[in-house]
């Protein structure tokens, strides 16, 4: 089956907003197997989306298209439907129902601008949206597939799921099976990675990076007879890429670097505290944005200041002046500090040179120190990382929170192995 | 002019990454008054690549074309310009030149696989490309202009501001200039702001919201014989826009909140600290993601437990016990008590339910309380937040950006008037 997508909204030939509908879909058909033959983008203009639909019509066994059924003047989809395939537009009893039943007025009249949501053309196959007022709807023209759904992201996916996707696989010509794997890595570069994973590609399974930084996702597909296959194919393969990558791999498809450090707090039961300089709070912004961690973040301290770390983490202002206020003796004493007034199970302190200025030629932007310090003792380690002052913060909020993972998945505290080049 | 755009690469078609380059160039088009009439995107095929280009040129008088230009066997797009147009592939003097001198072998030979980027149909017009080594190129057919660029953003970017688009403008037939100016707004709604400025559009000056949550651009839009015609109907809106929306415009264009209170602590030379509960270090990190910003940021606390309000922040404990962490009462004590211990000018504090739990009838999720404390006195506001946990969180860190932005600006402690509901 060959799908086409279409894109209707002035909206998106504006430039005003990114066209995420569109990468989702294609990231939809990509991983059931399905072919996104093209996808093609048009303003709000009853000629240019017909033309568009012939279009795709023209080459592709399905078109999806998105936007353009809401309430107002704008939205025109519909009618440009009814135009191409010759229909006229009635009120659908279906679409109506529903309109009402979603509004809250199951036997009162609507309102005009909200009963155009159910002027559909004729002899269509309505596509049920459970959590909006605009139905979709689904014409056969010249023997193709041509579906309309909102272009609201949230509706569009779930009716996608739902309705479009299933009707396209049962129709699909081959019964082959396809299925995908994400693993989830942090501190290797992409050329390590391929350096690593060389020779793991099969006929069956072939591997692919998908680069976001400051992660990297390690994608294997597959393609089968069986769906059973497949799904030993791909442990097999997750199994071996994880053997490969050591502990890098931190995580699979929806897991993100706070979801999993969250769960290992949540099942080890330990408490954290923070002390940040260069991350400016960031750290503590990824350990709280999870429901429930207050049960295991004390607190978090961002001292920018030498003074605001004398006062509020107890370092000695001569070991500053000594080894400057970026170093792994002043990140050592800020985690020492951080455990000890608030009496958790591991502090983590972050000193460094986030840029543009403070550099030096010893500690040049880009130097950054972490500490971390538990019942069991104290380690520290130095990293150069590149990149201007965003990146540079990111790096280190998120080596730290690997840090924390590895800590907590190895419960000792031994100094996590890092890829990232090592300062001293 | 009208143009059409065309985005080639697999990674495009299986869904791996947002299109950006489609957006861009959407959007530079339409703040020059050139009309993007469709946008298409294809894999990396040199047959899909043709038809594409036959598509997009019937229609349209220019046609400009991302990605394939790169040295890899993926790499086909200058291969498909030449078949459709009827030409051969040969070695480019110039974009060979360019090559040499980018890769820093002026004299010697290039590795074939480089040299490849210098292969382009005969007769066509290269477009330079200042930071990269594959150059564009430009050839016309069948009096339609097309031109080809490098996928990478930053490099299509260039090359669009510096070639194509010049080149587009003085072939544009009609001699009308369009200047847009975009303002910034935060604490009011869409339907709010419709009607605040209702009657503000004019035949000549159009009025467009976008909404990039928390906050809305409001966009003015002016068509015109002169540019100084332009400059003076837009500077007249703009000034009726703030004049309308008194205090809710807090930027205009490249501005964020973040950059603007940045300014503000630069000029007044006046000193923060921070105490935070419910936003757990995200005012903090947006504070200090601005270059030179240890200047004015003396230190943030993350008090999430009780316990920790009043260690670190001096809360009485029965303060806590009588009004609850969540409260005005509480707000007040964290910035009089982060001002206190800082010695800073101004302390700013907020407490509140982020959920998904904690909320109660009288305290439901999205219940927050903000305070401001300087040298002249302190002043608490409750805000109740609609949206999930990640909502809130946004939408209190915002608020509390919007709370020092006008604090700075007014140089009194006047409480901010805000747009959004208020608690008690």
């Amino acid at each position: 089956v060959k799908v086409a997508t279409l894109s209707i909204g002035d909206e998106l030939t504006h430039g005003e907003i990114v066209d995420t509908n569109a990468v989702h879909i294609a990231g939809r058909l990509y991983r059931d197997g399905l072919k996104l033959q093209r996808h093609l983008t048009v303003g709000d203009n009853e000629l240019d989306i017909v033309e568009a639909l012939e279009l795709l019509a023209d080459k592709a066994d399905a078109v999806i298209a998105t936007g353009g059924l809401g309430p107002t003047v704008d939205d025109i989809t519909a009618r440009a439907a009814a135009r191409l395939t010759g229909r006229r537009l009635m009120l659908n009893d279906e679409a109506l129902a529903h309109l009402k039943r979603f509004m809250g007025v199951q036997d009162g009249p609507l309102l005009v601008l909200n009963e155009k949501q159910a002027l559909l053309p004729t002899k269509c196959t309505v596509v049920p949206n459970p959590t909006g007022t605009a139905c979709g709807f689904m014409v056969i023209h010249n023997g193709r597939f041509l579906f309309f759904l909102p272009g609201v992201p949230s509706e569009m996916k779930r009716m996608l799921d739902e309705t479009v996707l299933p009707f396209l696989l049962e129709r699909r010509r081959s019964h082959r099976f396809v299925g995908t794997r994400v693993l989830k890595t942090f501190g290797l570069a992409e050329a390590e990675l391929d350096d690593l994973l060389k020779g793991m590609a099969t006929p069956e399974i072939s591997v692919g990076f998908c680069v976001s930084f400051p992660e990297i996702m390690v994608k294997l597909r597959a393609e089968g007879e069986s769906g059973e296959h497949l799904d030993w194919l791909l442990a097999n393969a997750a199994a071996a890429v994880q053997e490969k990558l050591k502990g890098h791999v931190y995580g699979e498809e929806d897991d993100t670097i706070d979801t999993v450090v969250a769960g290992l707090f949540r099942e080890t039961g330990q408490t954290l505290s923070l002390a940040e300089s260069c991350t400016g709070g960031m750290i503590a912004a990824r350990i709280t944005s999870q429901p429930g961690s207050s049960a295991w973040f004390r607190e978090g301290m961002v001292t920018y200041s030498n003074e605001a770390k004398s006062r509020l983490l107890g370092v000695p202002p001569d070991l500053i002046a000594s080894h400057g206020a970026v170093s792994s003796e002043v990140a050592r004493a800020m985690a020492k500090g951080a455990l000890q007034s608030s009496g958790g199970d591991i502090a983590l302190a972050v000193t460094g040179i986030a840029g543009p200025d403070g550099g030096t030629p010893e500690k040049p932007v880009g130097t950054v120190y972490i500490a971390l310090a538990s019942r069991a003792g104290c380690h520290a380690k130095g990293y150069r990382f590149s990149g201007g002052r965003d990146e540079v913060r990111v790096l280190t909020a998120f080596t730290a929170m690997d840090w924390l993972r590895r800590h907590l998945q190895s419960r000792s505290s031994a100094p996590p192995a890092g890829g990232t080049a090592q300062v001293s």
